[in-house]
């Protein structure tokens, strides 16, 4: 059985996710794709070789009879339409982040698959399927550390190109310790504050870089978080987690170990796209394996909306100076269903 | 276009590389079976629902005329039979270690090889495939320490089940040793000697455990490898290359890194399978995608040739307590094609 | 040339700085020694083997002809006066943490101490001559990490006794880490706030165990701090200062390197005692060395000053939820001259 | 009380001794010194301010009347002579290694001194009060590993000078390892063979380097010993231990850990000076402290001789190419006495 998979956007990750499914995973065919620039599309199914009807649109594609699920990789401000117009035709959707531009977008999806009654969408958080948070999700639920008390994580990038903007620290690289973080503790945010520290002189004249992210939860756990986008040194993920008998920490990359120069020394990655490789792989067979079981198990909608009223507030937090209030309406017992308690205890 | 392949033999390893094609690889479908143990046979089928016929025996799996490609994965004594029937009949073989149980068998093949003029066979050494070999070798290859000097190794396993004897620490376990550093060192074995260091008291009473091999290679390297097999704390292949200029090791495994009770610590493995699994799902990747190409890159018969008259020197020199010389025929030239240089280069 | 020593109080560290200056240091004799438990200084001049005059007070003692330096190691809420005769008697004073038990009276030495026109006082803040701090102070001096932006600590004990209060966790425990982070960074705290993570079900019901603690400095560089007395896993210090091209951080404590039990593991340390020992003989050696030459290059009344300053903010933070501006008076000329400098450089 | 010390040699390691005594330490003052430079002994005098005799030779130095004990830290060829001369005046005498630059030397000097009735000669091993050492001997003595099975163990310079001859590998630089290990394993050798590694480039022509020594111990314990005196990244001491449930190896050397330029490092020595530089503390004060006392705890008369025994054996296996025997003549019951016993656990 042949999950066929419809593709909106075929820019870089949407061509990746392409490439991954045709040369790499099992179980799905592109047969359908679409993007805005229409030679993008056509170069794709060239690179690949695939049997793919190339449409005008996301819509036409959506409403396609041989799209048995849809893959939304488009411009970010386009995802809230393609995902809703899947849920209308009852489609499996796997929609990159964010899910919606706007909290209320994400709302909008949520009420959009409660009232069809079944989960549809899952949101492209590929870090819940790297096997290090994977370990340190399953030393947490061993209870091996007690429970977490304290979080501290940083994401740090050697640099970022010219076009990054200010938000983008938080709307596109923060946004994935927002999602993690939840998943990892199994808990939901109730404030933020975010500061400044002393600017590098190595980050351009518009970023606030470093920046640090002040957290609670509902459960009492502090979360200290690092974002740092021009570190120099390398493309470098940490979580670690203080728990009440221990503490546990990502895995450092896989790497040789070198005596050499006077130093004893591993290697940090430089390039971000090596670090969830895999996690994507994973991530994506998962989806196809799942949604030809007729399941959907990965991060939700509910997923994706909290992670943009955390982030929305992250913003609010860093304009303001503030300790910011983050309330998140109670959770619909529709995202509470047995499959998604299995995903969440991070061992599939 | 999918490689049909045929397999001989479907217990442990054989249904593992079943249970690989069918689940994980692309380009590859198991059109055909057969196995000593006709129920086996059937076993695997239906956990792996193959649409594949079952033969009586390898010899008739390797006429079948819709088999393109065979898998030698029976007991290590039918190895040669099924491998040479395979090049008689023009078919790529892909035949789990041994190659054959004597370096005579082995040099039959090496000339029915050589014979046919193409090469057919590739050896199931996945060490070679491993990110963390791989490493290595990118290090020396790029020459980051200078020339290989001394090469220290350990292959250690937490115990060995009753059946294990006292000669196969070195044919079964340290073999990989044998073919994986004159693949690293690009190089080949001139001397060996064993030494038997104090018996640890955990060890079997047949077994000699721990065991010391020193070799030599014809560049002069010198390998101290140490075999442990019931070393009780974990599975853990060691791998370090003293270099003119610094050494580089293999990485350890990743592991969440733990503080409690008083120790910062990262896990080692217990369990062998997990360590090489992702070895063997590139090494059978590569082997697809070559055969479809028209290529075979990996480990030649030519290795299994050299890694078995290293093997019985091994024996040798254990019984013998002599320095034992070894003596590798002359390389012939239809081993050194352009495929397998690249293979060489560890650098896919 | 030697120093005559007169030690006021012979408790824990009053006795065991006397041990060190008799039995493992170079140019201190011990001449006098008292204690408000008359027999607790009878004890340690037997054992010590003194040749030491029993005073009835600390007064007496400071004042007695033959004592060219004072030790204060008493219960610190006489510290102050005792550091304010030997001022008075223009005796150079070694002064265990706190140097007052108020901010006031520490201002109060300061201003006598600058009314007297030259350095007597030195404060027992040893992590200042910690090897590990010194290494991280000279990797920020040589300008490897380029300037400080982040500072991230930990001070964790396996746990306390029963007589530690609430207070205790600012005002002896993070009481080093105010000190040494001054010290570190070369700069001055701006403003504290103090959170309270999710509780340890592991810590006495009358402590906010962990606590962590942000500071911002004049530079502005934000300091995460973590207080966690009750961490059951070791005594562990931490501290990892985030640059604009790299990180360095305390070194881990030397320790044999195990492979058991499935684990790679180096031991943490568990007795605080331990950790600075080390740190405590460099410190009184240096300051015996100094003084016998005149100089005084340790921490100062004005570091010691700044110490409360900061302790009595981090208090109200605590207390009121809310951030504190610190604010340091300025800092005096008398406190710059060239060999504090040089202290300050960390490379004696 | 003091030890009033002579010292015959005031070169490199003897002023350093001085220097150690005078400065340092505790419980002895340099009462004597000769050196066959004058010039240089006068040096030292001044330098040091010592209110020291300087003697115009060695046996009269060790004639004098306020002379308590000796310290041998002239020329190695020396050595015996003032050794035997010491034990004669019934005075305790630390060597610096070799005790004698002949086995048949050490015999005499271990003859002399059971004549004599009473252990006066401690030879300069420090690497027995080596802190890591002590932790490898302390987990071997505890039985965390099991009984030690194999010993892995390097010495790396980064380069040596242009008078280091071909010899010197075996005698000045692998001796310490011939001591050390012995002491550690509790254990005799029994056999020893060398072989030579292709050679380094960056190596000077005479030399053979690095060179791989290979041992047999009483108990059956193999020793695999690399010398590798111009390894070039850094002077790196390692030992490792296996034993039957784990390993046990040496702590790297205390070192900040750096996150820049892509790699996560810690520091290696490169200076051979600053690695056992707390060990000669530790070493020396110990021999202050047990003379005093009226003990000799340290490395023994017999210690060097046996080092002695197993150097020779080491050159004649490199010259020979053959697998050589070491046979210790029996161990007087003279050098196991009760204090010899506490120094050998480790635990002082």
């Amino acid at each position: 059985m042949t999950l066929r998979v419809g593709v909106i956007g075929t820019g870089a990750i949407g061509r990746e996710h392409v490439r991954r499914m045709t040369q790499v995973l099992k179980g799905a065919e592109v047969v359908a794709v679409t993007d805005v620039n229409a030679a993008q599309a056509r170069e794709v199914v060239d690179a690949f070789k695939l049997q793919a009807v190339i449409y005008e649109n996301g819509q036409e594609l959506i409403r396609a009879q041989d799209v048995d699920a849809v893959m939304v990789t488009s411009w970010g401000a386009t995802h809230e339409e393609f995902v809703l117009a899947s849920i209308a035709a009852g489609k499996p959707v796997f929609c990159e982040k964010p899910l919606a531009v706007t909290a209320e977008g994400c709302k909008a999806i949520v009420e959009a698959e409660s009232a069809f009654g079944k989960r549809l969408v899952q949101v492209g958080y590929m870090r819940r399927y790297d096997r290090g948070y994977r370990a340190v999700k399953e030393a947490l639920v061993n209870g091996t550390i007690g429970e977490p008390l304290i979080l501290n994580c940083a994401h740090r990038n050697v640099s970022v190109p010219d076009f990054y903007t200010r938000d983008m620290s938080i709307v596109d690289t923060f946004i994935h310790e927002l999602d993690v973080h939840r998943w990892l503790l199994d808990d939901d945010y109730v404030s933020v504050q975010v500061v400044q520290p002393r600017k590098s002189r190595l980050a351009g004249s518009h970023l606030q870089d470093p920046l640090l992210v002040y957290m609670e939860t509902a459960k009492g756990v502090r979360i200290n978080g690092e974002i740092f986008v021009n570190c120099k040194y390398g493309y470098d993920i940490q979580c670690q987690v203080v728990g009440e008998m221990g503490i546990v920490s990502l895995p450092e990359p896989m790497s040789v170990t070198m005596r050499s120069e006077a130093k004893l020394s591993t290697g940090l990655l430089t390039d971000w796209k090596e670090r969830f490789i895999e996690a994507y792989d994973i991530e994506l067979q998962d989806w196809i394996d799942s949604t030809l079981r007729g399941e959907m198990n990965g991060p939700s909608a509910w997923d994706g909306y909290a992670a943009a009223i955390a982030s929305d507030a992250c913003l609010e937090a860093r304009d303001s100076g503030a300790i910011v209030r983050i309330s998140m309406p109670e959770r619909p017992s529709f995202y509470r269903h047995p499959s998604e308690d299995k995903a969440a205890s991070g061992i599939s």
